[in-house]
């Protein structure tokens, strides 16, 4: 691929896409495994382990893979960002095609190597029930407040307000705040503590997909005036 | 509305106030009810989530929110704040009322989200009695404390400060820190962990209105000398 | 008292001490009764829950009071910082004196408002013995780290730092580390989990002054050469 | 030692080399026995409260020592770094060498710090095998992360971001993230919760290397185009 863009050519901004992914969900699927594994049982000890992990895996991951490519990890953020800004319009859809692409083969990858690492079968896939009006609205919600947190986030602070934003949400949402379809994608290939059923996937990415927009619009309304 | 302000109109503001108690509400009790509901009986465990989530959202609603309204999102902060800040004398009042007003609304419709992510019914009323002098005294200490930090916070550091604050007063104050009426009519509107019985609440508003002012006092007392 | 100093009059800089030293033994003193009350016998639970108020409340303590008086709410860290820092040289008794006042003032009013706020009588006596070397090892050690990290951070990062710092050591230091003679005086006044007898007292305060000297010296071997 | 280099003279940057290292090993040992000590059987727990301990000593002593000797507490950092960092070519051998024994002599003082202030024996083995290709694999992975963390770290947040990686790797990695042969030579030499036994030691530390070697390749394929 020849092509370049600023910040980084689009290849480098992929690995990025991809590398950061992976981290995200390894370290949500590993920590959910080791977390079960010596909480003997409570599982709001588990969850806080899980949500510390993610908490911390998040920021560092925004602020090292950020100046890169943004730091999207997620295919409704891309969709979101990629609506407004900094690109050129002809070059969005193959921009957003390969994010997307990037971000759901990491998904699978970190999974992956979450099994690997704690002497698992890689291949899984989830049997973990998630369904529901009430757990549908909780990711519209978690969803929505992602978007809007990343839309309103200050200069330089979006890194630790995304992160503190799911750590709050794993707990105050029902759904534990999945937020995010390729997130749904590689926990619902690992039948641990953090798993989706493939059954409970497609009404997630749907209700995220309308939480995504609905928070988008909420950002928008506060927005300041320009001009 | 017409009228325009700096540095938002107050129609935007109240939206921002709205959308910020909404979250803190919605915060605080749905993870009262998710810690509650997997910690197998263990209070502090529960408590502990409860503070995780609620130092993260509050973290998080004042960086996103404070650059349009101030982000008090509380009652007898609007009240301490509006008495000495740069607002018209004689638009005052007004704004007054449509900060408390929004963040009354607020405080209701978060609760009620945080009832419907997790199933449960929209309307309940709790039964939690909150009384007697001891109590009164903690709420009374938890909210001369918030007002103390709000009015000596350095520049920039107040999103950091109070989210802290907050999370300190959740364990060290017996009533586990309400500190604004606003969430008192919240937390009385839900039958669950962070709840609040009716008939406790007036003790604990009046117990916030008399600690704001002592902790504005205090806080006048070291302030640096002008001129 | 109408001499005044730079940055603040000395009365006003007693105050600071006074409020930072009762705010900071209310914290730990309460947190301690909390967690304990709620952590249905899990000792690691308490502690878990005292540390996390204690940090949050210093962070606070010291970004909101630092300004006035440099945060100290400590006799070893006011002795050892008036050895060093921009005080006219016949100004320091008075001052050293003026600040542990305040800061052993401070600790009783922390310490009985805690009980107050929690329903206990206000005059107790702690009846936990902590003695032997080992005890008094970890008690030195805790402070000789404390004076290390305020002669060493950086500026602007005092406050996390010290917070941090003082997390950490609840933690890897056997005492808990108190690290603090007004911390010793509230405690030993305090029959709950953060208690200490008061035949204990002498040997933490020992302790602590010669940790205070190991690591200020320990400091000054790492400063950076002047010159 | 007469020579000097910039920013500090390498005896000095040997000394917080030592002092550093001693203090991580002494607050993950010292925190390990607490937590284990406490949790009343709860691994969970005891883990919560010795990632807790780590990420706030890790944090406070990269901003303390980091001016001084750039805080790498870790011989592979110190491999790594000084391949392509500010140091004369000819002066590399000497400084890693004494960076290295600095880190490892620091290791052991902190363990037998830990130790005498638990009132355990100094001299102590660990019985606690970590061995098989699984964990060799997360401590590969762990390292990989480590360095990747270092080399794309920001200006001025390399202490939040190295504190932060560790607080998530002793959770998503299946070795709970050593990551630091100092760190292997400390914990052998302790047989409590953090320990590992020396059998299992070299497969640690040759994973380390190779993981070294492959976070460093990753952040390189991500640098921002030169030029």
């Amino acid at each position: 691929m020849s092509a370049t863009q600023h910040p980084a050519p689009l290849a480098r901004q992929a690995l990025a896409e991809f590398v950061g992914t992976a981290g995200l969900l390894c370290a949500v699927i590993g920590s959910g495994i080791m977390g079960e594994r010596l909480a003997g049982g409570n599982v709001a000890l588990a969850l806080l382990a899980n949500t510390l992990a993610t908490v911390f895996a998040l920021y560092v991951l925004i602020e090292t893979l950020g100046p890169v490519s943004g730091a999207h990890f997620n295919p409704v953020v891309t969709l979101v960002l990629m609506s407004d800004r900094g690109i050129a319009q002809d070059r969005r859809p193959l921009s957003a095609i390969v994010f997307i692409a990037s971000q759901l083969a990491g998904a699978v990858a970190g999974a992956w190597l979450a099994h690997a690492m704690f002497g698992l079968d890689l291949l899984q896939l989830s049997g973990k029930l998630r369904d529901g009006p009430a757990q549908w609205l909780a990711e519209g919600v978690a969803t929505a407040g992602l978007v809007f947190v990343i839309r309103r986030a200050p200069s330089g602070k979006a890194a630790a307000l995304v992160a503190c934003y799911i750590g709050a949400a794993y707990w105050f949402t029902a759904s534990t705040s999945f937020a995010n379809p390729a997130a749904v994608l590689g926990r619902l290939l690992s039948d641990s503590f953090a798993g989706i059923a493939p059954a409970s996937a497609p009404g997630f990415v749907l209700a995220q997909c309308v939480g995504a927009w609905a928070g988008s619009q909420l950002a928008r309304r506060l927005a300041p005036v320009s001009s």
